[in-house]
């Protein structure tokens, strides 16, 4: 039953809470099975990771096969026809130039007291960008995970890919030779974590690991957190639209199911103030969920978890409901999105106006479609530029400077019990002065 | 025994690769014990907080005395001395001039198809700073912690530091005075990470979670990662000095010790050119000792974890051992720092010329002290106003700018499958044109 929610409600606060709270994830136990395979891979190296790769994706791999050939890449990609090339070629080219204008300024000054101050973004050296196999390999996700990468500076960036029973899907190896991927692994799950994480003999280990993935990999993502970076770990996927009486109800309608195709899990939610307006909404998915092809994965998405929220006034009711739901997309199908947007705290990315649908900003806005899920818009960000590069902070004193911020310091190390911090800097007051 | 290394040795590699691999940690079984502690505060709130505050403090609280009252707060800052009061304030001041640089700039632009983009960021809701009891608890934390926080626009910031025996830090109190938060908890452990991430009918839950403590501490960070955001769950402190033979050994032993005084498990290590002035160093880190009231621990962590590395030629070979340590301090005592510091990648912070003891940046610099220990410096970052901050995009499109870039979008959601994904575009492309 999709949850038909109205502000005016006396049961409104207890329904909304509970939409919160349902898909709230619990631990599946895969936790104990990831560990054992990382430990293995560990321990093993390359003969666990093939081991792994037989048992899973019964695939058998020698140390020198683990790497796809470019030949092979080249043949696979080369299947994709031209009309999806130039599609995913203007998708690569607004992405770059999206992320270009995210690089981060550094900063140089000396202040009042004669200290240089400073901070300097530099590269992650390696990254490693987990494609997953199956339904959920999106070569959209290959240029969204690969390009801030590149625009960033990395060095060396490697794909694993599981390719179950040796097939290789086409559009990713385009994917894969359109961002400039240095290698392609054909190994997947905690395995393919394990082994960029810690490394092979075949494998040499990266800094940082990104993409989606299934409960394991999240998991093993979640287990070498501080071998390497991580990006987030990954919920089903959400849409929040907030849409007024003067929208067409077939459109809103395909907004919502835009994200209930992804997956049974995802969650589709419109807030109104017309209930004539929700009541079309729904009438709309109906007739869109009659004819298209993915309808199941659709209307259990939207069954489950759908919610049609009706409120009194917009402006005043939409901004706190956003902020408490904190949706990976948000659409704002409204005369002023730009009045509304500016009212909202909390949300991964912003669709404005009745003519942007959530899911041109899969593809071709520009703006990365890796985003915050399950609530995580409260604390985190969409995937960009910054996740592959770090700060620096940088210091100087000269005697003079030294001598007008030392003593603080030395009091300081000698409030908290540190003699060797005060001595390290008494030492050369006693100089400068 | 202290290392001793010189890239000429034949064995040197080895050692060198031994030196890094010897500090990485091991799950200690910690992470069963600390899952049952999150699991009992989820599922009981504010009584299992209080039972297990009795339990390892000592200290038996009530709901109502969960949070510090203002009066007690004050009583204990009071008996801070001015001189010390002081020195807090001039930290304080210079950590909100640097960190106030750091504000990220917002972005917004229409490109040439009329795509509307933009990238603007807003404060984290409420932030929780875990402060630890006992020898780690040190007002400079807390100013590092909460002043990033503050200068970000976080509303709601709040404390827990557990009291054993019900007894308060004055430094800690002042500090959190200073840096005005909003509410001090007396609880501490894996308890006190559970009541700020789930929530408690005493304390609301918060976004986002920051602050040094022990490995249950740590563990149950880890383990609410998600829930919430958490900064970098850190490791021992490390000092890695670079310095020519034109140093006074005095100084640089006393900066080695900085960071040997701080924990039997942090490490100092020397680059320099010059075997001679390696010994000298060696034998003024003796002389220190002698004196230095935290020697027991300061010589445990040099013999254990401490390193001389002769090279033959800084400027060659200083910046590749540099970036391969990736230490969280790295003092450059040389005659042109800068140019040296140009050639590093991966460092926390970095500390220029023989004027700029490490510890003058841990107290009065301005730039963070909480940095990546561990090697982390290789992806992440030291704390900093972004991490109170989140990213969201904007993406705006009139029907002209859709039909300019709709029609990629809707050739790439069928290549992958999802045809509400372009039934969303499609539909508008149609009244559009």
């Amino acid at each position: 039953m999709v949850a038909d929610l109205n502000t005016t409600d006396p049961g409104f606060e207890t329904a909304f809470a509970g939409l919160l709270a349902a898909r709230a994830e619990h631990d599946t136990g895969v936790d104990g099975v990831v560990a054992d395979i990382l430990a293995d891979v560990r321990a093993r190296g390359d003969a666990a990771v093939i081991a792994y790769t037989q048992r899973f994706d019964r695939l058998a791999l020698t140390p020198e096969t683990l790497r796809l050939e470019d030949a092979a890449i080249d043949e696979a990609a080369g299947q994709v026809d031209a009309d999806t090339m130039a599609a995913l070629a203007t998708a690569a080219d607004r992405i770059t130039r999206f992320h270009e204008r995210q690089r981060p300024a550094d900063i140089a000054y000396t202040d009042q007291a004669g200290v240089r101050l400073g901070q300097r973004h530099t590269p992650v050296d390696a990254v490693g960008l987990y494609v997953p196999g199956g339904k959920a390999a999106y070569p959209s996700s290959v240029l969204m995970n690969a390009l801030p990468a590149k625009v960033a500076g990395v060095r060396r960036l490697v794909m694993t890919v599981p390719t179950p029973d040796g097939s290789l899907n086409p559009l990713v190896m385009a994917a894969a030779r359109l961002v400039g991927v240095d290698a392609v692994y054909r190994i997947g799950g905690a395995q393919a974590i394990g082994a960029l994480a810690f490394g092979t003999d075949g494998i040499a280990p990266v800094d940082k690991i990104v993409g989606p993935g299934n409960a394991y990999v999240a998991s093993a993502k979640k287990q070498v957190f501080g071998v390497v970076g991580i990006d987030m770990v990954a919920g089903p996927s959400e849409i929040l639209v907030v849409a007024d009486a003067h929208n067409d109800p077939a459109w809103i309608a395909a907004d919502l199911l835009s994200q209930a195709e992804h997956d049974e899990a995802a969650q589709s939610i419109l807030i109104t103030d017309t209930p004539a307006f929700a009541d079309a909404v729904a009438r709309a998915i109906e007739g869109h969920l009659a004819t298209l092809p993915r309808a199941d994965i659709a209307r259990a998405s939207w069954q489950r978890h759908g919610a049609l929220i009706v409120v009194g006034d917009l402006t005043a009711e939409a901004p706190p409901l956003i902020d408490r739901i904190a949706p990976e997309h948000l659409e704002l199908a409204v005369a002023d999105p730009d009045a509304l947007a500016a009212r909202v705290r909390h949300a991964g990315a912003i669709f404005l106006g009745r003519h942007t649908p959530e899911a041109v900003g899969d593809y071709v806005g520009g703006p990365n479609h890796v985003l915050p899920t399950s609530r995580g818009a409260r604390f985190s960000s969409g995937l960009g530029v910054v996740d592959f590069m770090k700060r620096t902070t940088l210091l100087g004193c000269d005697p003079d400077a030294l001598a007008s911020i030392g003593p603080a310091a030395v009091r300081l190390a000698r409030a908290e019990g540190l003699p060797a911090h005060g001595l390290s800097v008494s030492l050369r007051l006693t100089r400068a002065l």
